[in-house]
């Protein structure tokens, strides 16, 4: 193998953020430029940044895009002799010839030729397809770019009224955002909850929440349209009603963007991602993928899941890059581990919630324990709620959801630790847990509940 | 079985705290008043406090000392139909007439007649034999009196000048609670570092960290003496010069108080703690024992280890509770975790250190990253340094230590997870756990260091 008469062989990546650039850099690891060339193509202007902190960008709490940035193309090609072209487009991949087609920013188009190609084309945000949905002031926060457009939208145009669409994670940070701008929000949830990835009744605690941090929170209120009377968003309708918006941020969640793998005759799977091995090997020899792009292994359900997050993006990376650089790297998969929170309020998921676990067949126990985050005497202690569900008769834990203050969101390691291990609850209420009252009462709020559930069966 | 001639037999408990209330309450769940009657008796004047919120009681971040007590005597009398009497000093077990004699407060003395007893008497702080070490002004903070006494005497007369003896978990939280009294703070350890159930170089990361508080710490430093001309303690004396002291605290640790398990000839194992079995039961029938005065299995050492601990006590004497009641629980044993904060810095460790490694034999390597405790561009973040030892060849994870800002400790419930299911590094470095930019970097510290293991091995 190898296209060049020196033996030297080249990787080409599409898409330059986590996946992709955690690939390329880990290749490089492996192999020199002499041995592999290395070319990224990333279709917007920034490369590798955390589009996890873009909502944190918004809010100024972080004062400058630069700083989500981890490296920009002239680090990689100085530091790790990768070259990256931004606001390239690659618009088709010809598996038979081995090149890719790209358009580039300037309208001219051309190819590249690879031996071993790494997709790593992210995610594509849901956009209803709605009147006025591409009206002026309605943005995405998908991209970085989105970030700084919507970003100067605020600080140029000051808006008082800020709509968000969706109550799922970004649709709770962008309203963490804009409470933080001085803005009142409205959030529009078309379910009966916001946080879908949590129960109901979870979902329920933070509905309360959001009310009391002064967000007018929406429910079962699905959105018909938006009213731009001249190019310019100036409310959202409903089913229930008009609400203005001075500015509207779509939350819809994402969808794998593996539309290039799929035109390519690459194999999808039922969620729509690419789908790849451990080893992150697609359907087509030398054809390799990571990321938000692909569908992984769901450790608990059993069945592949597409669940857009940095932290698998980076690991699925290195993984990929590690094979591409000749070693042997596989991804375990993932338990679904889910954080975020929005202002006080932290809210934390992993495994399978009821109807998932319903879904993968398996019957089930459940128990809800509201405790403490410190000991109760001592200053900060504050409401913290754990949900467990447990396979009925073996006790298996399945899946855990906890709601509550500060300190209460990071427990959901312990779960997620014990869902990868298979623990049982029984076995979980006798952990020996980090003790001390400024961390957690005597007993861990973790525990009580893996004990109250492994007594109840 | 059965004193009485209606069929009802009787518990009688020595130690009315954590371990001891635990197991009577526990074992009142299992067995009406009709069918077994139990009485507490506890030498001190409080029943089932936090031992480990006597510190914050000091500083006066806990405002008043009946905020750490949980339950009273009045409380279990009325709600659990428990006895409890407290000042109360059992001052012998015969085993052979089912009695124990006590002494009481007023100088009487009488025996009380059980079927079944539980030893849950606790530990004993080490007090050096040294001229002065009983002079006024010198403290322990072993029980909440201990605790009452300290605070009225800061209260009343404002010592300026503290030394505390003893660089471990005690010392440092009574040295965080005199910064926040205001006192100039000497701290004294005869080893090298302070916390010495770290290794010495995470050990001197609390170290550095305790100068940039202020605390004048002396390592290498054993103590000679207290110089006390009238009766009240006006410095400490060391290999290194004296230190002027209007008040000291001694925290030097403690050992298991199993002495009057031992005149009795029950079986005390290696460590000086009663030797029990995974019921919680000693050597002699009908005889239970938990909490700090007895020994416990190790999970990784495969050794017993006595360590004073709320957690554990609680934990035990629930297990043995349930036994004593009828019914069947084992103690899962433990892996050696404990937490702590010194002013902003969080200490926290689990498993086996290098010395205790090789104690048990292990052949391991070791690893320490330095990482940030939430994304580095997000407000907040701080340094967290991880160490973790793996055994050789297998990667079996052994211990772990971690040494950071606020919301570092906590994590090392991950490890402790990791460790209960004897997971390796390099499974562990695959783990999903929470990610967000408010609560860690995009590569968790956790598995950042566990990777680096996994990959150096």
């Amino acid at each position: 193998m190898g296209r060049g008469s020196n033996g030297q062989s080249r990787l080409v990546v599409i898409g330059g953020d986590a996946a992709g650039m955690s690939a390329a850099s880990q290749a490089r690891r492996h192999k020199s430029s002499a041995e592999l060339e290395i070319l990224a193509l990333e279709a917007g202007e920034h490369t590798s940044y955390s589009a996890c902190g873009i909502p944190y960008f918004v809010a100024a709490t972080v004062p400058e895009a630069q700083d989500l940035v981890v490296r920009d193309p002239a680090t990689f090609a100085h530091r790790h002799h990768i070259e990256v072209r931004t606001r390239c487009e690659v618009t088709k991949i010809d598996l038979d010839r081995r090149v890719v087609r790209t358009a580039h920013a300037d309208g001219s188009a051309g190819e590249e030729p690879f031996d071993q190609l790494m997709l790593a084309t992210g995610a594509l945000p849901r956009r209803p397809d709605l009147p006025g949905a591409d009206a002026e002031g309605v943005f995405g926060v998908q991209t970085l770019t989105d970030g700084i457009e919507l970003r100067a939208e605020i600080e140029e145009r000051a808006p008082r009224r800020a709509v968000v669409v969706g109550g799922g994670y970004i649709g709770l940070e962008m309203a963490e955002a804009f409470l933080q701008r001085g803005m009142v929000v409205d959030l529009i949830e078309a379910l009966p909850e916001p946080m879908s990835t949590l129960d109901p009744d979870m979902g329920g605690l933070v509905r309360e929440a959001l009310r009391e941090m002064g967000v007018n929170f929406h429910p079962n209120t699905p959105v018909t349209g938006f009213e731009a009377p001249e190019g310019r968003v100036r409310a959202v309708h409903t089913a229930g009603g008009g609400h203005e918006a001075d500015i509207v941020v779509l939350g819809l969640g994402t969808r794998p963007n593996s539309d290039l793998a799929r035109a390519a005759g690459i194999a999808i799977g039922p969620t729509g991602g690419v789908a790849v091995d451990a080893r992150m090997r697609t359907s087509a020899p030398g054809v390799w993928a990571a990321g938000d792009c692909v569908e992984t292994f769901h450790r608990v359900s059993r069945a592949p899941v597409a669940i857009a997050l940095g932290t698998h993006a980076n690991k699925q990376g290195r993984v990929a890059g590690d094979n591409i650089g000749g070693g042997y790297a596989r991804f375990p998969g993932v338990v679904g581990t889910a954080l975020t929170k929005v202002c006080g309020l932290e809210v934390a998921r992993t495994g399978l919630n009821e109807a998932q676990a319903h879904r993968a067949a398996y019957m089930f126990d459940t128990v809800t324990v509201e405790s403490s985050t410190r000991a109760g005497y001592y200053p900060g202690a504050g409401a913290i709620t754990v949900k467990l569900l447990a396979e009925r008769g073996s006790g298996r834990l399945l899946g855990g959801q906890i709601v509550g203050c500060e300190n209460a969101g990071k427990r959901i390691d312990v779960l997620a630790t014990a869902l990868w291990n298979e623990m049982t609850v029984a076995d979980m209420a006798g952990m020996d847990l980090g003790y001390a009252p400024p961390f957690a009462p005597v007993w861990d709020p973790v525990l009580i509940a893996a004990r109250k559930l492994a007594e109840r069966r």
